[in-house]
């Protein structure tokens, strides 16, 4: 359909953000001897650069390049940098010409993937940082950012600053909008709710102390709504709401309402998919049992475990060896978790299906935003 | 003066905004279950509490304390909370009441008090993250945050929570003034010129890799201004314009314009007492030379240094050795450092004293203002 979004079109108005970015930075008066001076000075404008090979690391940086270097070497920093999927971003252009029913104008278009381009820099700041906290080793196939040779810890800051990138570029095109306030602060909210799942993720599964008493279904609920519904489901579309001026208390209410047991929805598929998904589909081996992650799988069987299985999970759960997962993996098949997550699936998206159905249209929220999520998750392979 | 502020009164405000705090998560719907159910939902909340012993760390969860344990262990937490001498902090309704040229009324204190404690939340958030990334061992005589036990590497997470609260906080007290968004994009804008001066500082002494090469008066200058002078000395100032109303390009331009280089000078005579000040006045032994940092003096010396003097400054300085240390103390000594930092010192507070005198007081600012921070700072020894 010619009102969806292409990850092409998507990523071709972010380097128009960069530039914003940019004139930003060019706006703070710095100390003209670090532009003109010796070329220690100099050194000291590359080394920032160097630090920052992405634009997606810190935009601005790109445009240093560009004016400093040859196209050649920016056209490979280029090429580092969208990695994602973007799905996130591209859903609020999807939500909001699925608002209009219409297809968008350039500006339209414009305005909703600077605010989809927004949530990946939200997403980037959270994915540099979780990834320090979760000692992980590698990112989209390449090293994490913590770990690539000359960034280290100086990774808290870049993340602070992909942070800030998300107020520059709101302020830089929405400072005249009537959402403006609303959209800043539906920024903090859904920020700090992520920090919050976050925060529990890592107080109840740290990586090194395996305690299984910690687990429970409760948990894994909250976990997974404020570490991950919020900032991926709620906030796309209450952002395409606020652009149209259409968020009104009625409308964000409803959206919330379906899209958070959405987003819960999608995170168990992927703890599912993690042991169950096909490897080729998924694009990865799924580590979780090896790395004592508090999936629903884990929470789900602990919950209906007899005496002896609950010993074989504790016994072989969180071991980083094959041998162990191996035990788990078989545990899974004999309690048919497979099974149950299917009857999980199917009540959920049934519960789904009945609350967008019953959503009240009058204050111009469409049910096809919602449709059009659901009909990407359910039965994913990948 | 009855018109300036006492710690203790500043200090008496916080209790409110922890309270604040905890009803705006109250709003966030946690499931039921994690408050109702069994123990083990309930020791989740309890390892949330545990891992913030301090409610400066963040305060809400002083207040799940206050609810859930005798007030025996809050008590021992709220001594644990505000140690800082929060300089910042107080400084917006010391300078609100300049501006004013009266004493506050209960409302002005406790609304100026709360800007006062989102810059020292602030600070909180650079703290325990600048704690991170230069590998500090200790903060206010206490282990670093992210070094005390069970804490780690989520002390990231703790950090970006503090961030957080400020806008918690903003538009709980702010939301229907009108500089509301004024302050939301000043605490956005200066968050990431201090991030951009952390960024230029740990590129330029890293902590271990020597290389004086790296070095220059003019980095130091961009470091301090960013990383220092806008959050500690315009921000407070700002904020005071923001609350009263009178914050017109103009006035903050006026402001900026004298408490940028006011700042620098600070961080200077940071510097400068570091290895020049008496360690029973300045509270600590200081370690500038051992640690490798870009401070004002190896700048200067650096600057006029004979090829033997330098020869010294790269053979010993940043060795983390008190004979090599005692090498750097002997040259700063003959090439005089101390004179020129007092004739910088001279020469700069008499402009700063200029810059005082002409300022335009037609938009509401005023002198007093201005003299009152540079009455704290000069010739200060601790």
């Amino acid at each position: 359909m010619a009102t969806k979004t292409t990850l092409k079109e998507f990523e071709s108005v972010f380097p128009k953000l960069e530039e914003d970015l940019l004139s930003w930075v060019k706006q703070y008066n710095l100390p003209q001897q670090y532009l003109e001076c010796s070329c220690s000075a100099t050194v000291a404008f590359f080394s920032i650069v160097k630090h920052y090979p992405s634009p997606f690391i810190f935009p601005l940086t790109l445009d240093f390049h560009h004016g400093l270097e040859s196209n050649n070497e920016s056209q490979s920093l280029e090429e580092n940098t969208v990695g994602g999927k973007c799905n996130r971003g591209m859903s609020v252009p999807d939500s909001v010409s699925l608002l209009l029913k219409r297809a968008l104008t350039e500006e339209e278009y414009f305005q909703a993937a600077a605010l989809g381009w927004m949530i990946e820099l939200l997403q980037a700041f959270f994915l540099v940082s979780d990834d320090i906290m979760d000692s992980s080793i590698t990112r989209r196939g390449k090293p994490c950012w913590y770990r690539q040779e000359g960034v280290g810890m100086v990774a808290i800051n870049d993340a602070f600053m992909l942070e800030s990138a998300i107020y520059t570029l709101l302020k830089k095109h929405f400072r005249s909008h009537p959402s403006y306030v609303d959209m800043m602060e539906l920024f903090h909210e859904v920020t700090l709710q992520t920090e919050l799942g976050q925060l529990c993720d890592l107080l109840t599964a740290p990586e090194d102390v395996v305690n299984l008493d910690n687990f429970s279904l409760e948990k894994h609920s909250f976990i997974v709504i404020y570490k991950t519904a919020y900032y991926s489901f709620y906030l796309p579309v209450a952002l395409a709401l606020q652009m149209l001026n259409v968020a009104t208390p009625k409308n964000l209410k409803q959206a919330e309402d379906i899209l958070i047991p959405m987003g819960e929805y999608f995170q168990i598929q992927d703890d599912y998919l993690d042991n169950f998904g096909l490897p080729e589909h998924i694009g990865k081996i799924g580590t979780d049992i090896m790395d004592n992650k508090c999936s629903w799988l884990v929470n789900t069987a602990l919950k209906i475990a007899t005496p002896e299985q609950r010993k074989v999970l504790e016994d072989h759960y969180g071991r980083k060896d094959k041998a162990h997962e191996a035990e788990i993996k078989k545990l899974y098949n004999e309690m048919k978790l497979e099974q149950l997550y299917q009857e999980y699936e199917e009540k959920t998206v049934s519960e789904l299906k009945t609350k967008i159905n019953q959503i009240d249209e009058s204050e111009g929220l469409k049910k096809e935003v919602f449709e059009a999520f659901l009909s990407k998750i359910y039965k994913r392979s990948k």
